[in-house]
């Protein structure tokens, strides 16, 4: 494949920069990959493992660069504008990874400067893991990823992106900022809080020990774990900036869970049959549009390691 | 090694009791295994799969036999147990696979003849389909499985039945019925429950398509989908028979819930932050105990179809 960026400035190291990082070595997608991070030890990872080059400071990494990809936590964004927007090569795009899109483009959009394009975006892919070490090459094969350009977007601009954005393996779609955050607080941002709450709660109680909660694990629990050791800074900010959304969306759950409350309370098998088998049918949904395995269990089938204490 | 038990009666033959069959068959511990199930079509794929006889009455499977496991729907047990009582071996012993225990014991510990060995068990092990054709051999590898005999249990019956799910693959632990309701409430039934109601507001929303929950259900919402897929009518009988214990860990996690709401509302990021470090590590832990995967996202790490619309 060509290469689409001459210069690629990753802002932030961590799992979606390191495999955006991989994805473009692998295809040829980039001539040149400039790292920075704030910490040493990141920037050391990151040069060994991905990157041409590290600076120490977010503003040389973006020189010459003709895209940049913010890929910090969501409440860093603004600083990290303020101080490479002077930087920033005339003509350069300027994207960002971050899981909200409005209070990005609020933070971001009006520190860039004229004729440097700021599309914002969303790969939907990821695992729990954090850090320049945990990032693939085909992290984000199959997966969509959203841009929300906005009006007067430069479509030549937008079309480059996007083309990097397929070349890595990803369907694109384009979306309001708005309707980006609303969907987002549907399948990520409200499950990620309802699987760190069941956590926490698994984790507070008295009556079952720690190591009874982890030896039954297998029997549900242990499928909300993953998604909540996900990294808390990134999720802090994810709840702070997608308020409304994700307030919306956790009213509409309560309601459902009191309504299953309810049920439970009054016996009313007949109400819980009905819900569990209509939600039977959404995982088929989702493996047939090739966005889960069909294997069962996700194919943890044969288990690993030996029972503990 | 050798066989365990001469004649093991299966009553029911979906994922649990074909998956004993099948590890059972796999290291020689049961001389026959013979099967019974309502349906004629289950019968006969049983008996194609792993049966080596099918009796179309639970009495008649139960002839004779030294081992006869329950893996009905709890809410099916009482009467199951009234057909097979008179029919019963002296000294056989019988068990269930029921993921509730008082109920089931309440239900069927009267109806069982003086000199049978009633022994009430669990295994922590599934996957979330069904059915004579879901099961395998090495499902309750690593796996626990809980006994809950009861004072006055006979010491050899229950070392016996050890022995076979020791044999299958499982480490056993014995507790009182109603600890072990309380703790797969925790480790359970409450996530499914969350987890049924996570899928059921997503499909329920207007603003927010089905296709669009589907395309991007990788964000993390597609993990609760997979035990939202769990069969609808062993889960209603679940709920309706651990009522008390789910009410109790219902009412913990909204209080959780609320609280974190609460920290968004009021923009309370270091409640948020502190919060989500600490469930992080007992995803390690239930790494480390050997009831998951350490491979990230549960090793769906590359993807498997292609991005449907």
């Amino acid at each position: 494949m060509a290469v689409i960026y001459d210069r690629v400035a990753l802002i932030g190291l961590g799992l979606i920069a390191s495999s955006m990082a991989h994805a473009m070595r692998a295809a040829g997608l980039a001539g040149e990959i400039v790292g920075y991070a704030r910490s040493a030890e990141t920037r050391a990872i990151a040069r060994e493992l991905f990157c041409d080059r590290v600076c120490d400071t977010a503003a040389g990494a973006v020189a010459g660069a003709d895209l940049v990809v913010l890929a910090v936590p969501v409440g860093a964004m603004a600083e990290i504008a303020a101080e490479i927007a002077p930087h920033l090569a005339p003509g350069a795009t300027v994207t960002d990874v971050g899981s909200v899109k409005q209070a990005v483009i609020d933070a971001v959009a009006p520190l860039m400067p004229e004729g440097v394009h700021f599309i914002a975006g969303h790969p939907i892919a990821g695992t729990e893991h954090s850090g320049p070490r945990s990032g693939f090459a085909t992290l984000f094969r199959n997966r969509w990823w959203l841009l929300t350009p906005g009006e007067g977007a430069d479509a030549d601009a937008v079309a480059r992106l996007r083309g990097l954005c397929e070349a890595m393996g990803a369907k694109v779609d384009e979306m309001e900022p708005a309707h980006h955050d609303l969907v987002l607080a549907v399948t990520s941002h409200t499950p990620h809080l309802i699987a760190y709450t069941m956590v926490g709660v698994a984790d507070d109680l008295r009556r079952v020990t720690d190591s009874e909660v982890i030896k039954y694990s297998a029997a549900g629990f242990r499928d909300f774990t993953r998604i909540a050791a996900s990294d808390p800074v990134m999720w802090r900010d994810v709840f702070l900036t997608n308020k409304e959304a994700t307030l919306d969306i956790l009213g509409r759950f309560t309601e459902e869970l009191f309504a299953l409350q309810r049920a439970i309370r009054l016996g009313d098998g007949a109400h819980l049959q009905e819900y569990f088998t209509r939600t039977r049918a959404i995982r088929r949904s989702i493996i047939e549009a090739g966005q889960d395995t069909s294997a069962p269990d996700f194919g943890r089938a044969v288990s690993e390691g030996v029972p503990g204490e």
